[in-house]
């Protein structure tokens, strides 16, 4: 029989998809189960944006343009320059989700073997990529005690070989809700100065600032243009994530190209999709009010909850719909296990993301968990009463 | 400023992007272009198909599952079952498009720097998605005088190296329209076990096998089972190439397997459109009653029309909607530019593709070219007669 490729044997399994099966059993047993574990909003998707779908004269359902419809890319255009992000039509791919964006970034910015480095912990995904584009993630650790701030410039010179290609970020942060300073992205951007690196900034959260105003890689002038490539989705923003449409945006025309030629592979994004994009590129900025208000009273919540628990750590994330406390427990993959398996609270428990799926340093991540924020309030209050519980008599409690 | 990768550069560009400018430039003229360059049906896509989506009562457009709803891998496994292709919704991984599949085949069974042996003329695209993938193509030759079929075996065998991992064919063949026999497919296979190769076998067209009946790898019996992995898309049968949905369908567990982590990276393939798909896969057989009739006779028409020209060589191709002629040309792309630049008859012109586009080795495709009969009988004949005095006017003309 063939045998299957290394990468493909090395490709990691998703934590969500380990987990599932004691989820389904626990709720064959009756129990519910508060989910926190993904970043599915539960948001609805805006009526207006699916009735553009719905409401579409099609005849053929043709491709479209390789880097999305034109029409789809001038409207896009003016929600970044809406964001004061001054690119145009030209500057931008229509990616199917942010996923193809990453991927398209990594294939074009990196030859095989270069390397990207990425502040710890990370977006899991961000793993798989890079072993499809057959790069190498080098990551920096963040920590705690800062809230996960953008580590040390110095901790990142550290790392820099001659295979250093590309810094990736993403700003605000899964899984930590860090939002970079705009600091912090001008010594990121100094850094790839120094060093000709590529800056790969995911902003998939963009909308979700609570403490301060949000800053783009695409903020930091023009000296920022040769080295930004923003990767972002439709997905948080309008509760879309089903539709995969996302974006590259760049005004390094090299770039451009490169990524061009990569999307004209795979002929078009998808188009049902891309009507829904177009509507939702039109919706008043005054759309986001509710939304936003409505996480940031989640999150206020759940930290306050959180940092009521005894041994529990927990920074205030300022956006993205994720808190990612330290907890005291032995092992967070056997606490989310055990969660699931062997407690219950009121009939209830809590399904989480451990950290350790976000972490490639080993011991990364064994006491942190990341929380999702989406679902309403009441909901989040019951499961913070069942992880308090759990946490007074989970059997690895660690004093 | 950093540079991109090698891999960007090395991208080919769209030869279809090559000639757009040409034929923009010619309808600004007001010279109307009959578009015989793409593989994009004017058949409309079924209504009830469309109203699937347009009807469908969504709250909030989820992620689905990786590997696609299951109601949805379901119901194309009942397709697949009446196509006599014996696989269940286990087997099935739902991808954006044909394309996606084809990039996790290679992912899955490569390791970069592995081998694919191609029979040649292939699409074009899978170049791009090798250079992504990391893999090498490795053409063999097939010839106009055998309509295309596949080379004999003993010519593959003598490309055969350590580096050798699969074999992937197009079948109802992109470009030629050839149709693979039993007999060849089972000497394929046969060559596949000697050598522990994977067979990939891209099916977009099916449906459309005009003169015998057609034959999946997947219809070869268990001892197909460990080697084939069917890549398959409803662009073509349904007239939804814009969708984006498509199908990696193994009975070979470890393959799944690797594909279904690769699906993971990226969460989920569009959500709208495999409500399409679903709705789609669902149409009778009968569907493609009225499809096949009409593709048929246009084949028909076209190839009695280029046979009529002099000096054109034209096999009668038994699939798919494309017919791949020798004409009596210098060179395929000066040939192509010089009707849209240069040539009219009775305000007419054709724009074709120029078979280079299909061939690695150099010098390949220089007098053939690649006609899709995706325009009704009228357009057709106003086309071939266009074609016709280009070919007796056209200067580059060999004898």
């Amino acid at each position: 029989m063939p045998q299957v490729s290394q990468r493909g044997a090395a490709m990691p399994m998703s934590p969500y998809r380990k987990l599932t099966p004691y989820a389904d059993a626990a709720k064959a047993r009756g129990i519910h189960v508060y989910h926190l574990n993904i970043g599915q909003p539960d948001i609805e998707t805006p009526a207006a944006v699916l009735a553009a779908v719905q409401q579409a004269d099609i005849r053929v359902l043709e491709y479209s343009h390789g880097a999305g419809n034109l029409s789809y890319r001038q409207k896009l255009a003016s929600y970044y320059q809406r964001n004061h992000i001054d690119v145009t039509p030209d500057d931008l791919i229509v990616t199917t989700g942010g996923s193809e964006a990453i991927l398209f970034a990594l294939l074009s910015c990196l030859n095989p073997g270069d390397e990207v480095i990425v502040p710890e912990p990370y977006y899991g995904a961000y793993t798989a990529f890079a072993i499809a584009a057959g790069v190498h993630l080098v990551p920096v650790l963040s920590h705690i005690e800062t809230g996960f701030a953008l580590p040390p410039i110095a901790d990142l010179e550290a790392r820099v070989t001659e295979r250093t290609k590309a810094v990736l970020i993403c700003n605000p942060n899964n899984p930590t809700g860090y939002v970079y300073t705009r600091a912090e992205l001008e010594q990121l951007l100094a850094f790839c100065q120094r060093h000709q690196l590529f800056l790969l900034s995911d902003e998939a959260y963009r909308e979700f600032c609570y403490d301060a105003p949000y800053v783009s890689a695409l903020h930091l002038g023009p000296a920022a243009e040769a080295h930004v490539v923003l990767l972002d989705t439709i997905s948080k923003r309008y509760s879309a994530c089903g539709a995969r449409i996302g974006a590259l945006v760049t005004k390094n025309p090299q770039v451009h190209d490169a990524a061009f030629r990569f999307a004209q592979m795979r002929i078009s994004p998808p188009g049902l999709a891309q009507l829904l994009g177009e509507a939702a590129a039109e919706l008043p900025d005054s759309y986001f009010d509710h939304t936003k208000a409505e996480y940031q009273a989640r999150r206020d919540r759940m930290v306050a909850r959180l940092r009521e628990m005894p041994g529990v750590q927990c920074p205030v994330p300022g956006g993205a719909f994720y808190v990612m406390p330290h907890l005291p427990i032995d092992d967070s993959e056997r606490f989310a296990r055990w969660l699931l398996e062997a407690f219950q609270h009121e009939g209830g428990t809590v399904m989480l993301s451990p950290a350790t799926g976000f972490y490639a340093t080993p011991g990364g991540g064994r006491q942190e968990v990341r929380l999702a924020y989406v679902l309403n309030l009441a909901a989040i209050d019951r499961a913070m009463d069942c992880l308090a519980e759990a946490l007074r008599v989970y059997p690895g409690r660690q004093h």
